[in-house]
């Protein structure tokens, strides 16, 4: 029986409820962008009693469905003050489905002081007082695993949510039960952290994973589906050998690696913080150490790597392309082993790496530290944790470490910090940037496909051209997979093989007995984006907030020396349909 | 001749030009506002080169009109996202008058690290290389008088103007050659730091004054005027005897006097940081301090006097209402001369009282020290000029305090602090905090009046009923004052006295050979108040935007027990006619 978790924290009270209708039907962010549309006054506080925090796998998660097992989480940001969807791997999703639980939704906020984790089983929710509070992710994780036990999946948030950074992230266990997979950003874990929610101990014990419908049908469509992620190459290949840091090489190529706080398009020593170089020390080092690892149950693609020291021993996973760039590039660094302590530590007090690691380059800019100065910038991670006033300020990412230390060039939208793709050398992710309803977001329309990968057509990164509707046609495209709890990576495949996106739909055919085509799916995407989109205009963001900072606008970025030139008018055309 | 005079940062050229059409006629607030709408683009960067700052003194600035020598500054606000007019008291208003300077508009940004100053006299303005960066105002304008004399006016920025914080200042020197006088809320002081524009020095010279196309009847009006801010009570008495702080005691007996960061209405020390204690000590201790003092020449009010230290040293200017609230009940603190001491600390680092010690009132919120911990507050408040974490995010305001350190009730709108006045129990203001385009803003519509004072009638302060149309008629009527270069404390004596209105009328008429009459003074104010809307709106800022916090809706305040219940319908009603 399919059912909604309702955790109220004021109270304690934990009530199970039949979904209702217009749930029903919703999965991952499309049921979290629907509950904080309907639940969430739009203006309220978000650190407040009235904002809601939702966890919600996807409509195919539970299943055989290959990388479907993700987990959106859903709220009012106090990042961006508006509608804020972000997922993660790890176990969790999949825990949740396989139990039946649609969504969680946690409502109002705790006792002042007083900080609780909850206990879930198929049938049982109960909020306890929290035995974890006061540690990081990777302290609390062991302490919980020696009292729950190795069977369970772990979401928890670290000091950074504690202390309510508008960039703290909310971590999910992998399988190795480490707290690796984030729910990165918009600042979640500060919502978590609001509520007094410390802790969320999953124990699937016999869940017997999703209901399907048409049992048969829904294997064949999963095994196509399943031939196409394992033979597209980027998610063949690049990916498992490389993880996500395939692209520090390519971007640097395409000249759309921002270096030096957004200064540049290139990085020289871009390969000492490449994925090819991962690949190398891991296989170099061996021991714990491991190439090719997925990060949940259920994937096929395998990007995210184990990175050993050099005595083989765990070091920390291996960093995503986007926080080698920001720690990396983008902060003058060209170390990859203090990149990843960087993201060790991101991991453990639970931030966005992101946003975090943008702050430390905008800091760089502003003159408190020199670019490249890896121990300086270590120094001030380690300060993330200590709660010290510079701590605070780079854990609540760029936009608010700019304003503290009173730096011009802040790249932001909505408060929300640019990830690892330049808009002025791939200008169809500088649309994505200013329009999704997210703030700056390369997930939420991930136009490097066809403007750098050559994936799902080819769209010239340096021209205005073709960019709003492929921005556009991403966005809605994203918001569907982001729905059914799929890893956004399988759009390598389905851009490419369009039996991909067949079978996906022949699952949710068979998984619900519905008989949906193709043709259906935008729909879906549009009406997810509609909500946020209603949200964020009731939250009192308007177009004017679809604007890239001025500097991309002024600045030529080298080495292709062009400024984002994609007009207001195009961009207020992206979103409407 | 009138003229404006433009300055380019980027190029350091400066231009007399004569005003276009639209600015000619207006002046203050009416033109910084008229000019940020036409020439600044809403959507830029506040700290960026598409920002303009402007100064401006009012339509009756320069002449023998009482109290019409306040200076306006203008630009897009880096602490709001939206327009920004704040307004000072000093000597700077009067001499630009007197010289024809209609507007300094000032544009572009420096070169970075480049910092200058402005040499201005009647006929010629040059950017300089700055004499006095890096110092903190008092010890900058000490450097300046030595070099151009007494008889020069002083505009500055210190340390947290250079750093660009959110709540910086602009400073003004006071007939006493001190900088005392400040355009506080906003971030204005950032803006002219974003700039490289350090100071700007005034030399008068032998300007004759601004030409009166009527003398006669100019001077008759002018008497006229004098004679009803010399009569009224609150002018005549309350305000020379006791200063602004007359106010703590009848805010206390109100319960509208928001105490430990606007948990109660009242304050059990309040009378040892009353206008009363002020001026006894002053009596008392002698030496350099003044009872009944003006901040300007043509003041008859006098309102802002001197404290002298125990030894009769100037020890600082005699703390403003809002700022003896601030440090005192709000953050707890019960010792005016440690509030003397936050005062004059403001003054030199130039940052605004009112966003300061809302922060420091947050901080305590949120544990990071106790409520009325004097000494704590003390060592951070030394830390602002220092350029610590700490003191920078201080320097930014109680927004960003709140952001940083994670804490739930901060009373702001639109980003600026609330001022000292519970919207709970004095629900007028809380009408025109919420409503008016400035961000919460006392002096923006002064319901105080009607709701406390019972001046221009009264108005419950407890109910919500005609709450919406005092707040109306006091914003439009506030934003014609201000274009006059009026001080708002004249509005006591208009509101009662219906001479004075003519009076000012008249002068206007005899000033500039118009016909004006009284049933014209709204339509200026209505022009002036649709230029800034439109402003905000084009920048972003809906009607969400329009609301206070949850927590005075959800929180009952001691001792009345109201909360905040002037509904949203109500509430965008406000700024409609």
């Amino acid at each position: 029986m399919v059912k909604i978790l309702r955790v109220n924290m004021a109270t304690q009270e934990c009530v199970f409820e039949d979904p209702p209708a217009p749930y029903a039907g919703m999965g991952g962010r499309g049921l979290t962008s629907l509950i904080v549309n309907k639940e969430v006054k739009p203006t309220c506080s978000p650190l407040g009693p009235h904002n809601k925090l939702i966890f919600a796998p996807g409509l195919l998660g539970g299943t055989a469905c290959a990388n479907a097992n993700r987990i959106s989480v859903g709220c009012k940001s106090p990042l961006t003050g508006g509608i804020k969807e972000a997922n993660s791997g790890g176990q969790a999703g999949g825990h949740l489905a396989k139990m039946g639980i649609h969504a969680i939704i946690v409502e109002n906020i705790a006792p002042a002081g007083q900080w609780y984790q909850l206990e879930l089983t198929p049938d049982t929710a109960k909020l306890v007082p929290a035995t974890v509070a006061g540690l990081n992710n990777y302290d609390a994780v062991a302490k919980l695993v020696e009292t729950y036990g190795p069977k369970c999946s772990y979401v928890s948030i670290g000091r950074a949510g504690e202390f309510k950074l508008t960039a703290a992230s909310i971590a999910f266990t992998d399988r190795e039960l480490r707290p690796t997979r984030h729910a990165g950003r918009g600042g979640v874990g500060a919502v978590m952290g609001s509520k007094g929610l410390k802790a969320i101990i999953i124990d699937p014990k016999d869940a017997k994973g999703a209901p399907i419908v048409e049992k048969e049908a829904f294997s064949e469509a999963s095994k196509r589906f399943t031939k196409a992620l394992t033979t597209h190459p980027v998610t063949s290949q690049g990916l498992p050998l490389y993880g996500t840091a395939v692209l520090v090489n390519i971007l640097h190529e395409a000249g759309g690696l921002p270096t030096f706080n957004f200064s540049q398009g290139r990085f020289d020593d871009h390969e000492a913080v490449s994925g090819e170089t991962l690949n190398q020390l891991t296989k170099e080092r061996g021991g714990e150490g491991v190439v090719s690892h997925g990060c949940m149950t259920g994937c096929v693609m395998r990007c995210s790597g184990i990175f050993p020291d050099k005595n083989g021993k765990f070091m920390g996973k291996w960093p995503e392309y986007e926080t080698l760039w920001a720690f990396g590039p983008n902060s003058g660094v060209n170390d990859v082993e203090m990149i990843v302590r960087y993201d060790t530590i991101c991991d453990d007090v639970g931030v966005d790496t992101i946003d975090v690691g943008a702050a430390l380059a905008v800091l760089m800019d502003g003159g408190l530290l020199e670019f490249g100065d890896a121990a300086g910038a270590l120094k001030i991670m380690e300060q993330i944790s200590e709660g010290t006033a510079l701590g605070r300020v780079i854990g609540c990412g760029a936009a608010t470490a700019g304003r503290v230390y009173g730096v011009r060039r802040v790249p932001q939208v909505k408060g929300q910090s640019l990830p690892a793709y330049d808009p002025r050398a791939v200008k169809g992710q500088g649309v994505t940037y200013a329009t999704t309803p997210m703030g700056a977001d390369h997930t939420a329309g991930y136009a490097v496909t066809a403007n750098i990968l050559s994936v799902g057509g080819t769209v010239d990164p340096l021209s205005t051209a073709g960019q709003v509707e492929l921005s556009r046609n991403l966005q809605i495209a994203t918001a569907a997979v982001d729905t059914c709890g799929l890893c956004l990576f399988v759009a390598f495949a389905v851009l490419d093989i369009p039996d991909a996106l067949v079978a996906i739909v022949d699952m949710l055919n068979a998984r619900y007995g519905l008989t949906l085509t193709v043709n259906d799916v935008p729909g879906v995407g549009k009406a997810v984006l509609e909500a946020e989109i209603d949200f964020n205009r009731r939250a009192g963001l308007t177009s004017a907030a679809d604007r890239l900072p001025d500097f991309f606008l002024d600045e030529p970025c080298p080495p292709h020396n062009k400024v984002f030139d994609v007009t207001d008018e195009e961009l207020d055309s992206v979103l409407k349909w």
